[in-house]
């Protein structure tokens, strides 16, 4: 599935742009600026909150920083809409598309790909639309948290649209190779269903176990006080950011919904080999869970190490 | 709930023991032994395995080392039984209590307490015996990981028993003194359920989601690659030691069952609202969830930041 560039860099051309147009002043369109500078003749901003826009000015994250994405958009070859999920399918519906020339190079952030692609692919013949979703974050959000090296070595899924040329998908690999993310191409269901998978089901696992263990606390509040290290892994996703988590879930309900069915299914076994005090099967189901964890964190920590490699 | 006896520590007799056996050489014995080693005269070792024996020796940990537990418990005024909950449950009830002396002080480190102290309860008048549970760990077990400050600033739960007598709970209360643990009384049948609410129900969350990744990786090998973070720790308690966790699982399965029904209960509430989009409600439900866990986490942290002020 992963196609790392890393061998074949020299045959994408570099990302080059004249006017990029970075919609969304927050952590990941704040890094991406960041990133972006060196490649960009003119940088700019657009930002609905006078703040971000002269926090970004004064610490020359941008060349312009505006409101009037109509204008910003007109002049760009390069739009990168790093908004919430709702907020890129809005401008993607209702008002982008008219406004761009043709050949512009229009991408995404969004943490699901569905609806997104769908409604780029509904976009003028001509723009080169192209969805995304970079695997990165941090604990923090907003502008001040911006870090030029948040893409890096992370990947970032691209998901084809119905205006994804061969040109759009190149510039959108040049793009991402020039902040230093390792590029993953998937259809942009299949994107939907995997996150659903690693992402949204552990986080309502995490708020659910949350929701549990405050009802249990109505009856024993001392539960908190023994509560260590087990808990507080288990339960960190529930801390994440509602609005966000919640854009995203309603975003991707139907894959949500058939992994919370799948769960179960796998929740459902291991319960029942412990009520029937079957511990012999209970071992032999948990040995190949145990097994699946262990290679998958080692797989993971050479990757998240093995930085400048990709 | 939490009883802190750093106010009081000058009305607990210091501990101090003639002849201390801790039945059992793994991390917990082991870190024991060299924590409660300025506090002993003679300090022994029982555990079936020679390699173990002659490594604590070799490292001074204990002065002496058996597999002879008969003759061990016998000579001494203090035994720990540091062992897995099966293990410690067949040792009380089929041995020790005839072999120790009266007066000597019983204690142990089962990870579930209701079965270990109805146990306790039936040894002989005057074994002052006492359930145990420290709520600390590692990664890493074994003899070699032992630390003598494994138990400093740490919770360690105490369980009354029938043959707990206010001589035995006050001996109890100072040995976990001398190590630097945080006593926390509590009965049995009270501990059982929250190390549920706590540590086993995440455990098998955990190990499901695991069993849904890997199950969801038989259509679509590409999912282990995009899993990052959130899935690193939702996941990492799926990584434990099975044997020792289908050994607590087993001793607590009322408790278990119970908390997965109050988690259904949860995770049901939840999806209705995903899966109706009613998002309203879905955002008024997760509000006061992630409220918990901020507020808890703070908690946690002053906690297990306070070094040296128990």
């Amino acid at each position: 599935m992963r196609k790392q560039w890393g061998g074949r860099r020299n045959h994408i051309m570099g990302f080059s742009s004249r006017q990029t147009v970075i919609v969304g002043l927050g952590l990941m369109g704040g890094s991406l600026a960041l990133a972006l500078r060196p490649y960009v003749e003119v940088l700019v901003a657009v930002d609905p909150d006078p703040v971000s826009r002269e926090a970004a000015l004064a610490r020359r994250m941008v060349d312009e920083a505006t409101d009037d994405l109509r204008a910003a958009v007109q002049a760009a070859d390069t739009v990168i809409l790093c908004a919430p999920v709702r907020v890129i399918l809005s401008l993607v519906r209702d008002k982008i598309g008219s406004w761009m020339r043709s050949n512009t190079l229009l991408i995404d952030i969004g943490s699901t790909k569905q609806d997104i692609c769908e409604a780029m692919g509904k976009l003028p013949i001509g723009i080169q639309a192209v969805g995304g979703h970079p695997m990165t974050g941090k604990e923090v959000s907003g502008l001040d948290a911006a870090d030029p090296f948040l893409y890096a070595n992370r990947p970032w899924v691209l998901c084809p649209t119905r205006r994804t040329t061969p040109a759009a998908r190149g510039r959108a690999l040049a793009l991402l190779e020039s902040v230093g993310a390792l590029p993953v191409e998937m259809e942009a269901v299949r994107h939907d269903k995997v996150v659903a998978a690693i992402s949204h089901l552990p986080y309502l696992l995490s708020a659910s176990l949350v929701a549990t263990v405050r009802r249990f606390s109505e009856n024993d509040p001392g539960v908190w006080d023994l509560a260590a290290g087990g808990f507080r892994d288990t339960s960190r996703l529930a801390g994440q950011d509602i609005k966000m988590m919640s854009d995203i879930l309603s975003t991707n309900t139907q894959a949500v919904a058939t992994l919370l069915a799948m769960f179960r299914v796998q929740l459902a076994l291991l319960e029942t080999m412990l009520i029937s005090h079957d511990e012999t099967q209970l071992v032999d189901a948990l040995t190949p869970i145990r097994q699946a964890r262990t290679d998958w964190f080692t797989h993971y920590e050479r990757r998240t190490n093995s930085n400048g490699k990709h």
